[in-house]
């Protein structure tokens, strides 16, 4: 029944805490796996190439798209993000969940190729809750702050697109709930033709002579 | 996000342990309450009313069609089957979370008319270990076990109808999967339309200075 992995997507609202929960997801449980995205956006400071993303040249991002080896991505602010497809699929078939932390196109777009895979919203109780806790990060003008409310403003219109909503309230309910709702995806039977088909052969494999 | 209980539709092969499970998952948890079926046939030795079966006339029954007391009802070897609906919706607007323990035609009558209901069908690992347990039962002849076998191929078709299949290879991981399954089904984000209108509204009200 569970055999290949799960291709899990999280997005969630700035605020939402969806960087500590995958790093915990990564950290407690060992069938976890994260993509890292290919971009061409400019490195932040402390961030490391294969590690936080594969930084690259628009030259190398197109022809990851012309040559198929993307398996979604998006330009965002006049930069290209994307999942290379091989690890993913490495992973998957290797039995291993792979997360990809990314933006609602790309979450869709990926749904498109992986229809199996589960999109995960995680949001905080409230708007409000939102707001505090970008202002406590202290890292942030009020102008900024705004402007990613009024993106929240806008992912909330999608969020019924996503197969579930985690509220993150407490952290550590949140990260139980999420990893729970990922292991039980694997008993869908959507997921599990297969088995079903070997019990079908068995049924009249066993009732032949009757 | 968790206020409102879960309709859960338990249904598998002679010899899954769907029984037991069910009355372990009522045992352990007091999210859970057993909805109990309104049947025409006779009662069994040990059966008692109220608990087991609420066993009514063909009048009665009737009646209760009639009325629209009934969630679902089915017909089955002559004898009717159904769910009174007035305990069932009192329960889940208290937050329990309800089983019915039903066979397919009613399990998919109930999705009908509770289109949230949650499906799970239970089987052993394969047709042999289905015989195997029904043969060690020795409660039953050879004839009635290949007939429960029968049984099992036709419904062996519609497992793909049910939202998730659980295999009962080890029953406390079976317990378990169960409970996790129902209990995520929570977060399924067609459940949560009214919090996600709430954080729309929530989203309106903070950004209408800006």
């Amino acid at each position: 029944m569970k055999n290949k992995g799960v291709l899990i997507v999280i997005s969630g609202f700035a605020g939402s805490g969806k960087g500590t929960i995958t790093k915990e997801l990564l950290n407690r449980y060992d069938n976890y796996r994260l993509s890292v995205s290919a971009t061409t956006r400019n490195p932040r400071p402390q961030e490391v190439d294969g590690k936080d993303y594969f930084f690259v040249t628009r030259e190398e991002f197109e022809e990851m798209i012309a040559k198929e080896e993307l398996l979604e991505y998006t330009e965002y602010v006049g930069n290209y993000y994307g999942t290379p497809k091989k690890y993913v699929e490495q992973m998957l078939s290797e039995g291993k969940d792979v997360i990809l932390e990314i933006e609602y196109i790309g979450a869709f777009n990926a749904k498109k190729a992986f229809p199996e895979a589960v999109l995960i919203f995680i949001t905080p109780p409230s708007v409000k809750e939102v707001y505090n806790r970008l202002k406590g990060r202290n890292t942030e003008s009020e102008d900024v702050i705004i402007k990613r409310i009024k993106r929240g403003q806008e992912e909330a219109e999608i969020i019924d697109k996503y197969d579930y909503v985690i509220v993150n309230d407490d952290v550590e309910t949140a990260i139980l709930d999420i990893h729970n709702t990922i292991q039980c995806s694997k008993c869908s039977s959507v997921r599990n033709g297969d088995f079903v088909n070997k019990l079908k052969n068995e049924f009249d494999e066993f009732l032949k002579n009757y």
